[in-house]
């Protein structure tokens, strides 16, 4: 397979039988030239396929046109549509994205900030795997925090708006008339767990109701959330279908995978979802969410869309505009045959 | 938060009270000077936080110290770790990796290329989503292909060895003692359904045993997971917890989704898994293969290795080594409940 050598100026000038810096104006539209000419010199470089030099670009612009993605995260499960909304938004700013993956290591991550802040980048744009504060890096460029924000509140930073997501799901259970809820979190000292409880509590006191019981934590597995089923429905037998005597017509997950096992168990135990009992999901991890025996009724983060708005709020940081302190993007909720059955 | 403006040789030259040609050498350990001189200005650019530009040493090298890793892929499943290997062992080579993401866009993928070639990136990896041979794409620097292989045979490419981790799951299998074996497919058309059956068929030939009806093909749902052993089962009722005149005493599915649905389903009709009929499943995706009830037997493609081994071939090849054709990167058996049982 020939790939040939880099194409260079100089041949795109011989093929047009003009200087290479007439190749330069022709190409960038600049200079005065006949516009036979500015022709002549495309034509040549597009049946050289010559492309031009980025560093050209930069060096006039004393700007490097590249951002670095750091994330703290490897497993990549809410991290990677961070980085992949925010790559969308760069490429269609016209900017390269240097990937630096720190792997919860505080050595690694300190190399990936100096070799990006070697690589004079414009700016820096940092994720992580959880929405707990982060401390800020100290680099001579604009950086934005994106789903895990940084704990200085001077700093911009971009994290879903979970009180809304837990609103939109509370209202959605009290449209559909349930009114004994239970909760069910994952690691109890995580945000996730602990906003989710928080405005859960506050909406349904706003409407006359309480949790039934009290808050359950463990972890995020779907063993979890089976074991939890069953810590809620207590000695209930529950079984024949029937949701009579039922100590709760409603469980809130903290996540999908703490739902689908929660389906599944009461499933097992004989009770019907949600005919019996209703059950949500927090993330729309679509692997859980679609899988789930019935599908969940979730919330989507919409972290594509949150690494886009970092990418925005970082590429206007660039230009002059920073912004400050916390942005909370709006979460949408989806509704789907864990709440509302297969009608 | 005062993040200050990028520190300049000139500004650690005057704090140490030298040239700036002297912090130059004194940073990078060339020219004759005094240990003193030296230790002055390594403290003071530590000092000042003097990160030196890395530019520097492009233009001294004519290399840009960046590769290209280009994916087709956005969901990551299986070019997530590929990536992320990858940029492990770039980052250990001094590289960085600039992320390039085509979502199967093939006018975005053209504007990625050219974009890494404007960047003179010194090379570029191609990974994917699938097993499929890919188009090469065509660039005046060496390309390394990882998961998903280039149709040129003259490329050079890294894939997993399908047919290894059939092989080391037949043996498992025919060393537990099943002899009556189904295989289920994903999507038909796929190498990863095609060569996963072929060589189950070949291994299974060896051993004087055959497939126990045909090859089943749906999608990588857990759905057909479930519906496929039924089709495996057929009008075997199968409860009571005897495997007794069951058609099949082990069913290896072609992924792990498809495993877990499989156990599902088994379990469901009153089957014991592995007891009744032991499953195996392929990938080690840990939200499947760990919260299968029983946790799958597996096979572990060493996604990460393989990015890294990629990014091995393509310094090579950069430093004027390039390798040719394709190199199979053998996998891991990993052995759980689904065919050991508890014990």
């Amino acid at each position: 397979m020939d790939r040939g050598a880099v194409v260079r100026i100089t041949d795109v000038a011989a093929l047009a039988g003009v200087s290479p810096s007439t190749v330069s104006k022709a190409l960038n539209d600049t200079g005065s030239l006949r516009e036979s000419t500015r022709a002549r010199v495309r034509e040549a470089a597009e049946r050289l396929g010559f492309v031009p030099d980025a560093s050209a670009r930069s060096l006039s612009a004393r700007r490097s046109f590249t951002v670095g993605l750091l994330s703290t995260d490897s497993a990549g499960r809410f991290s990677l549509p961070v980085v992949l909304g925010a790559e969308n938004a760069l490429v269609g700013g016209e900017l390269s994205a240097l990937l630096a993956t720190a792997r919860h290591d505080p050595v690694r991550e300190q190399h990936h900030v100096r070799a990006l802040v070697a690589r004079r980048v414009d700016g820096i744009i940092v994720t992580g795997r959880t929405t707990e504060p982060r401390e800020p890096i100290r680099v001579p460029m604009p950086v934005v925090y994106a789903f895990a924000p940084s704990s200085d509140p001077e700093d911009a930073s971009v994290v879903p708006d979970d009180a809304l997501g837990m609103r939109l799901l509370v209202e959605h259970l009290a449209g559909l008339g349930r009114r004994r809820i239970a909760y069910v979190g994952g690691r109890a000292e995580q945000a996730a767990s602990l906003v989710r409880h928080e405005t859960l509590a506050a909406e349904l006191a706003a409407r006359g109701l309480e949790l039934v019981g009290s808050p359950l934590y463990g972890d995020w597995s779907e063993q979890w959330g089976r074991r939890a089923v069953d810590l809620v429905l207590g000695g209930v037998p529950g079984a024949g279908g029937s949701g009579d005597g039922l100590p709760v017509d409603a469980i809130v997950f903290a996540s999908d995978q703490l739902a689908r096992g929660g389906c599944d168990r009461l499933r097992e135990r004989g009770l019907r979802v949600p005919d019996d009992v209703a059950v949500t999901g927090y993330d729309d991890w679509d692997v859980m969410s679609l899988a789930s025996r019935p599908p969940l009724t979730t919330v989507d983060m919409q972290l594509e869309r949150l690494g886009q708005r970092a990418a925005e709020l970082l590429i206007a940081a660039i230009e002059g505009d920073p912004a400050r302190g916390v942005e909370r993007l709006a979460p949408r909720l989806v509704v789907r045959a864990s709440t509302l059955g297969d009608a």
